[in-house]
């Protein structure tokens, strides 16, 4: 019996990675970027607690206020609206991973890099994965969705409300009507819509939807909200395979979120403190009063920017208020903008992604961070570096 | 255009969950279960900060960090050393995903609940799935582990290291060795020995190993250690076919934990700035020092228990000094034990799970939780609870 551990054990340490880091210390940066964005002081304040048990009947009760207060949130009375423990990216692979079976057409409307990143999440779980795509910055029309639905017959149709790498919104009214003649699923992306632009997912009738904690709830990012409702559930309980997906399978995740309460995995207990808090906040200020806010907010921005020469890359009509995307001037390297931004102002706002790199910023104004004086702080900060580069 | 939202938009709000909860609220309680253990007062405080972009230098600096000290934790080399944005469970599950292709034949050596869970991941991933077996609280020898190996030829052997379900510790040395003279890759999971029982991955030539963040850590779930050697990315370059789960997908996530910093997904920033603070003070501590306290500390308890008239489910050789499940006595409700430590002392401790629920409890004594005091007052509080029990 070995009551310590042995010499010979402890010889065979090595120390070559026991690096001596000082300890944390993090820049203070205002978050204007596609996100994360700030969180508001009291999210992270609620975080800055001890852990509880994920069985434990205290956290179960929050569990219980952060299904209900993200219903209201998302306009839905979906039961099994829940937060995934991950971030966004991983919400939106439960949506795929469990209604689509192999085989299954998947039918993408592709205007941006996160209709891309749906197109390779639904190839694998071995979807016949279709697409009809748009111009980055466009949006697809009523007809044009019909006319898709009627030549590829998918079970699945998978739309980006907010295209993070475009700023553009894609209206979803009458969306889930069509998809209801064509007996086919409607998947939403509201990543960067959730808290602050108007979404009412069941009168537009949409069947899945998923988001992330880190732009509109002013939350950190690490808990990801996601909704199915009873279409979404009947076709995931005809499956003839299991849920490709451990982690996000909803078919057991269902009885740790309900009232069975069966431990699955093991809940990022901190992230709910904090996603509860932040859905506590958007349901104090009310949804009326925040999409509100965040109009105000970006049609200042809007006009401030044109102000200094710059103009939007979505048309107004489209225009999401929670991400603005502004062209790049001729002859300005966008990346030395943004790098300027942020080290001599602390104020981080987004390069362009994919197809739109060096062509925009993106300049996000979610959650807490949609104010009056962070708009005037990024025009000054960048009407100053602008005006340095310009010589 | 519009320039506020629409009053017809507004009065379509339904409020029925906009449901007005308090402040939260949380209980302070001793996790002395199977997990969360209680996380280091300093790292809840490190968390409590505002998040920075997942691509700011300042926080690519965090990751390098983060990288460094985890590979000083389980004593590797490993390059592709890093935390995965979920629980255990998600980083267990990148380890099967990446490696595992569909026809794989995997083989898990099965000895309680972690064991099961590995056979049901590595079937989704298509995986022709093996099991050999022991009694919940056995482990395996090496000749065992040898003659299966023969007779399965399996690409892949899975082994629990510490069994949270049974608190036994699987002898890991020497089980490389045979896997490579089988030309098999070997993952272990270690949940629940991280940072507390000796752990030597390149000794054992381990391929891919797994943790979570809220045990032997002292850091609140959600920032999931994980690494793969060599020959696991050899295995993982030489696939037919993509990973078939996005979110864990290492041939991507090294674009952006190596020098590229290609964005793939939103990382859990705040947890990053916990499980950065916790591997600090664990190196800080220095394992030979952790170690030898979890062993102490451990041997305390079970002379304590056994002065309650309480014996151990698993032998001395290969108890766990992290989480020790001690058995029922007979004429005992094991849920109403716990429930009265929850409710009367304010400390968790587990319930028994699959086979043996109603049969064990599970006491951890993990990370920072792991001190003489915590010992006492377990040992006292289940003393009394007992008493009052048998009247």
């Amino acid at each position: 019996m070995t009551f310590t551990v042995s010499p010979e054990t402890l010889s065979k340490i090595n120390s070559t990675h026991r690096q001596s880091v000082p300890a944390l210390d993090v820049p203070v940066r205002l978050l204007l970027g596609p996100g994360p964005s700030n969180a508001d002081p009291a999210v992270v304040a609620a975080m800055n607690r001890q852990p509880i048990g994920h069985l434990d009947p205290a956290y179960t009760a929050l569990m219980d206020e952060v299904q209900n207060l993200l219903r209201y949130v998302w306009q839905t009375q979906n039961k099994l609206t829940l937060p995934m423990s991950g971030t966004g990216s991983a919400a939106m692979e439960a949506t795929i991973a469990n209604v689509v079976e192999p085989g299954d057409v998947v039918l993408v409307g592709v205007k941006g890099y996160f209709g891309h990143r749906l197109v390779d999440m639904a190839g694998r779980y071995g979807a016949d994965v279709r697409s009809i795509h748009h111009a980055w910055g466009e949006v697809f029309t009523l007809p044009e969705l019909r006319a898709a639905l009627e030549e590829h017959r998918p079970q699945v149709l998978a739309l980006v409300h907010a295209e993070t790498s475009t700023g553009a919104r894609q209206p979803l009214e009458g969306v889930g009507d069509l998809c209801r003649e064509f007996d086919c699923l409607l998947i939403a992306d509201t990543v960067t819509s959730l808290g602050g632009e108007p979404i009412f997912l069941d009168d537009w009738k949409v069947d899945l939807a998923y988001s992330c904690s880190q732009k509109g709830l002013s939350c950190p990012p690490g808990s990801s909200p996601f909704t199915i409702g009873e279409r979404g559930l009947a076709k995931m309980d005809k499956r003839q395979t299991k849920v490709a997906n451990w982690y996000l399978d909803v078919s057991m995740l269902r009885n740790y979120w309900g009232s069975g309460r069966v431990y699955h995995h093991t809940a990022p207990v901190n992230m709910t403190y904090a996603i509860r808090e932040a859905l506590r906040l958007v349901s104090e200020e009310g949804l009326e009063t925040s999409w509100q806010r965040h109009r105000t907010n970006a049609e200042k921005l809007w006009a401030g920017l044109q102000d200094l020469g710059l103009s939007c890359h979505v048309p107004h009509e489209n225009r999401l208020t929670t991400l603005t995307t502004v062209k790049v001037p001729d002859g300005i390297d966008a990346k030395a903008v943004t790098k300027a931004l942020l080290t001599e102002h602390n104020i981080e706002i987004g390069n362009g992604l994919g197809e739109l790199g060096g062509k925009v910023w993106r300049i996000g104004l979610m959650g807490a961070n949609s104010k009056p004086e962070n708009v005037d702080r990024v025009l000054e900060a960048l009407g100053q570096v602008l005006a340095k580069m310009k010589g």
